[in-house]
């Protein structure tokens, strides 16, 4: 890349570590968990969103979501029927959410304010690439996998991994379909991640979702401290 | 968007447009048939290629492939299997591939000849959105699908389907168990690229792969005049 270019890059990055620093302030001052979901398209963002957001309601919880898509407001639509508020961001060909975007469609929220809520997850425009230099003002990102995309994603993708706090395998009742390999996976999750925890779930069958969702009320549990 | 930032993009894409006007010229006068892969990370595309090079090579076909990746050249190593000349181009964090990089990868690349070949495979990263802009200097452009990713792939990633000649979707062993509604993907792809033509596959039973070759072949036979 030319000069010029690198320069620009750094510009507009160190703006959004800017701006992200500021959010998450916010969402701290508001005791607020954001998530970021990070994936390929398809890997299962909007399904498994859809089942934890049903839980977390059932649980009493407050959530509400922004998703972020080239074009269509689909995720959206099909997050609203969990019954939380839902803002889809189109980005119109931009490949990833910034932080610039999530704080102007906070702020333009009608009837939504910050300290009302637990939870805000972050659905990413699907790419394993782009995403992974934008920081969101979350505090957890969230690095999605599924069976069938082929256990060697971590080592192709490593910045996205990398900067992942956590990372969560989906439609794993297709894994003997896929051939998957389980062992094969964990070990490229830990290689590029050491220390990462796994989740291991489908949003078919449920499985694996217990566990996330007591995840998720113990880092809630934690947010006014942090 | 700044117009800084709009301006040096449209540089940026001028720039790599020239490279690729030059670079389908040379393809032409070789007499090679180029396509360029782009799909998703996971969707299958090295494990289509692998099916297609084995194929084209017991057919007498002679073929070479630039595999594009941010990091690691697994692909390469696998595809090279396959018995044919292969080249891993890593991008290092660059989500897409350009005219430049396989320009300059085919220049460097000791003992190929592009005269010698019939057929040139660009695997491009795996990425829905950044690959759509840059053209590699191809004659035909692939999109791909997996029946795991949801149907409505080409509704949420408009550019990069609007902007291929050709739609392959992978994976159709797993369509029952993915609950795929084919009429509903099919119907989402003529919405956004009225008209195009579309491959159903599978790299595990060799669904669909027949008639792929079928049209490499035809293809290949009007390259000499195109």
């Amino acid at each position: 890349m030319s000069t010029r270019i690198v320069e620009l890059r750094q510009g507009i990055l160190k703006k959004n570590d800017q701006l992200a620093r500021a959010l998450r302030e916010r969402f701290g001052a508001a005791g607020v968990l954001v998530l970021n979901l990070v994936s390929s398209p398809g890997t299962g963002k909007t399904s498994f969103l859809e089942i934890t957001l049903r839980e977390l309601r059932a649980q009493g919880a407050r959530t509400a979501v922004l998703v972020g898509d080239l074009e269509t407001d689909n995720d959206a639509r099909r997050l609203a029927r969990s019954g939380v508020p839902v803002k889809q961001v189109n980005t119109h060909g931009i490949c990833h959410l910034d932080a610039e975007m999530v704080g102007r469609n906070l702020d333009v929220w009608e009837g939504l304010a910050l300290a009302d809520l637990d939870y805000l997850f972050i659905e990413n425009v699907g790419n394993l690439v782009c995403p992974s230099s934008y920081d969101l003002g979350e505090r957890i990102r969230v690095a999605m996998l599924s069976v069938t995309e082929g256990e060697d994603k971590p080592l192709k993708y490593p910045t996205l991994f990398n900067s992942a706090d956590i990372a969560v395998i989906t439609k794993i009742d297709l894994a003997a379909a896929c051939e998957f390999n389980r062992e094969l996976a964990l070990g490229n999750l830990e290689a590029i991640r050491p220390g990462i925890r796994v989740f291991e779930t489908s949003a078919k069958t449920g499985a694996g979702m217990e566990e996330w969702l007591r995840f998720l009320t113990s880092q809630q549990a934690g947010t006014m401290q942090s």
